[in-house]
């Protein structure tokens, strides 16, 4: 049996707006759920503020770490919006105007149109400008690097282009298990499902706030047979009535 | 006039639920509203897998480049809780059992307490260990480095003892202003502001969602005379039927 290759990726979360806590992200969770199903690893999420030099330092290291990044945010047409110069700068190519973005800016503000809102019509020199048949606003995308908008409702939108680019690879399978036991008194038998199967990602989290459960454990991994064995030799080793209740 | 001298921080968020998805982390934030309020600077979130030497190498890169680092999660009993070990590896230091919290962790369980349990008295030797009026349960500090478990509920409860240690400093002052024009038409004013108060953080954030307002847009700084000032030269280039309205 050959290792199999799990595409692997970061998410670039870029905004003051993250850091001072005046917004919550929720675009990192979001491309998190997305990229689960896609079957790509997400290795890291990165939080940092509207600084052109930090952000084109982080793309530059994370592109080169990943097969995917994704930066979400300071894509508008303000003075914090700096993350296009900045995957610019991280590839070494020029910000020039994408002239069929403009014509769309164009249509759209009509007379209204002013040179702040044909800002974003600037693409790092080179970029792929990917469309969908439901997202036709062109997404950016320099290399393995997609430049996400960081409005929540936006972001979301243009997962659909993220998912027709990447592909679908065999998706994560996620199984869980509620018991009443607490860590302590579990710590033996994870340790036991754990050696037995060490390509399955066990997980254990305890709830302080959920009266029905006191630990949820998850089983996960890419062969849905593994999966599935790793959780029912742990099951077995349960005490009487246990678990509570499993998922799915 | 000398430059303010002014604290910074980096959260690391350590564990695999938040990077599959499957739990939407929000110590982050919490952590980045108290150090606001503190007068703290958040200047990185950096979310990474329960992985020992990940977890090593980001803990000893993070406390050499800022005043401040807090980890959460990792720290319970199981296979998958790994910060502990990895926070004594970044300092070069060995993990030790504290009497002091074993005897706690005894003292909860009584006859049924195990060496699983006792795994929560594991700390990097020479650590800090952090106690206030109401929270008796000791807070791992090691260094500059603080080591905050992941549940939400105790994640919070421990901010009282992060507050506690590092103290108040001037916190930032931060103004909103909500409008109906766009990016695009606020543009030149706000690069007039910003190029008048270079010191002050000047932000704009469009929506979506809400019907009541176009962009939001923010004043943040230490000097609270600075970023009136700013907020009000602001004010005073809109047009007439504008703001919509101003927090606070």
């Amino acid at each position: 049996m050959t290792a199999e290759v799990v595409p692997t990726a970061a998410a670039l979360v870029i905004g003051n707006e993250i850091l001072s806590g005046k917004v919550q992200d929720t675009n990192s969770r979001d491309l998190a759920l997305l990229l689960r199903r896609l079957g790509v690893r997400l290795e890291k999420i990165l939080v940092i503020p509207d600084d052109r030099s930090q952000i084109a330092a982080s793309v530059a290291h994370l592109s080169k770490c990943h097969d995917w990044v994704f930066t979400s945010g300071g894509v508008g047409p303000t003075h914090d919006d700096v993350t296009i110069e900045a995957v610019s700068d991280a590839f070494g190519v020029r910000t020039v105007t994408d002239e069929v973005t403009a014509d769309l800016i164009r249509a759209h503000y009509g007379a209204r149109c002013t040179d702040g809102h044909l800002r974003m019509a600037l693409v790092p020199e080179g970029a792929n400008l990917d469309v969908t048949e439901s997202v036709r606003w062109p997404t950016i995308r320099m290399h393995n690097t997609f430049v996400l908008p960081g409005i929540p409702e936006v972001f979301r939108m243009k997962l659909a282009v993220v998912e027709a680019v990447i592909g679908r690879h065999r998706p994560f399978v996620s199984h869980a298990v509620y018991t009443n036991m607490d860590e302590g008194h579990l710590k033996p038998l994870l340790d036991a499902v754990v050696a037995l199967f060490p390509d399955i990602d066990v997980g254990s989290y305890p709830t302080w706030t959920d009266a029905r459960f006191r630990t949820k454990l998850t089983f996960d991994g890419l062969d849905e047979r593994a999966v599935l064995d790793a959780k029912n030799a742990f099951l077995a080793t349960l005490p009487s009535g246990e678990p509570q209740w499993m998922e799915p």
